[in-house]
């Protein structure tokens, strides 16, 4: 029996905080550039902690429809006492708010991006703002063809819109989209909606002292180390 | 007395249909690239007469929300006798429909992008849907930061959702956007929602045959022959 190999792509989604940039050490060094004596590490991890949750209560209709970065800014808020950040400055903290703006892409995502751009439409599908998006990128150079968001579709990921917007904004089936994303759980929501996903490894996503489980899951369409290798793996 | 100057913008908004793009030869080029004995010129000015009026139907309520691909379709199928396009094929005409996805810009607007992106956040603000302005881009090489449409506010221009809407995603004052266009109404708009003007003379909107009122209208903040004369006078 031949297994029919899947469709090429022609749209490729691509997860942003954790796959294309590193929220770790970018949020950890922020941090420490306004208060030294912090636990970047620790600071990070607890501001990332907070995400999910908050987004939950926007999807529970306990809060309106809200941006990631006043998501953040509620986070933040709640932090400030536990890490020595209360007495900072309101420009302060909206300078560090908006740190998610200014994270650094890894090593691999320019180099990587630009190839598959060559064959693919590449655009973002991430829970992030346009605004945070659009700002990131120019920093970084990130040369997306598109910028898509939570923000368009007024639902975060997993709400299937956000899948199958991709898809409709586009005008192809679902199963011409690719997710790619350092995350199994965002990918099957991804796969549930029809679409083909790759899995990305990241494996210092959470800090390089603390490795993530980076095992492949059959049911993704590729495992690839880096963009690079998932350049290779697409042809182009 | 002293006239105080306006601050500059941080964002510019691009309006895309005859400002960026030439869509008067494109289409006319492409109409007759499938039947040549067609007038592409009337044709052309033709569909354009429908987009207006065919928006309005959206907007008044009675045609629910409708991506630009598909008002473009609607008034398509309206024109097929009158032209002589009946006996075309479906695929054909949804070919033909993407014509407005594959418009050339104006010869001056790749290197005005650039020169304006190096300073500036460079969107558009369009009506056409993102898919179609993502495609146009891809082919055309437009070096958008992000790319804003009526789908993202689900608001055609000129609805003021729209206008402040940029100001908005990128979390700025409506008067530090400047939407950018070669049309005096829309540019009233956007002043009307305190956002700063720069009209672009193209003449040639209509066909180069038919040359179009270019006088300044002395409510703009800039008047420019086109991307390379803004961006000289916008220093940079």
């Amino acid at each position: 029996m031949n297994i029919p190999s899947p469709l090429s792509p022609q749209v490729l989604a691509f997860d942003v905080f954790g796959t294309v940039v590193d929220w770790h050490s970018g949020i950890a060094r922020e941090v420490c550039a306004l208060r030294p004596e912090v636990d970047g590490d620790a600071f990070a991890l607890a501001w990332r902690a907070g995400y999910q949750p908050a987004m939950r209560r926007v999807m529970s209709g306990e809060l309106g429809w809200t941006l990631i970065d006043d998501l953040h800014r509620l986070i933040l808020d709640g932090l400030l006492a536990q890490f020595g950040l209360d007495r900072l400055s309101q420009a302060d903290l909206g300078h560090l708010n908006k740190a998610w703006h200014r994270l650094d892409p890894w090593p691999d995502a320019l180099a990587g991006l630009a190839r598959l751009k060559s064959r693919y439409v590449i655009c973002t599908l991430s829970n992030g703002n346009i605004g945070l998006l659009a700002g990131m990128a120019k920093r970084a150079g990130l040369p997306w063809d598109c910028i898509l968001s939570a923000e368009v579709f007024r639902a975060y990921k997993p709400d299937p819109a956000t899948y199958l917007g991709v898809a409709r904004v586009f005008d192809v089936e679902p199963g011409r989209v690719m997710l790619v994303a350092a995350h199994q759980d965002d990918l099957a929501a991804a796969r549930a909606c029809g679409l083909q996903t790759a899995y990305i490894e990241r494996p210092a996503e959470f800090g390089a002292t603390r490795p993530k489980d980076i095992a492949p899951c059959p049911a993704n369409t590729r495992h690839a180390r880096d963009f690079l290798a998932l350049a290779d793996q697409l042809g182009c």
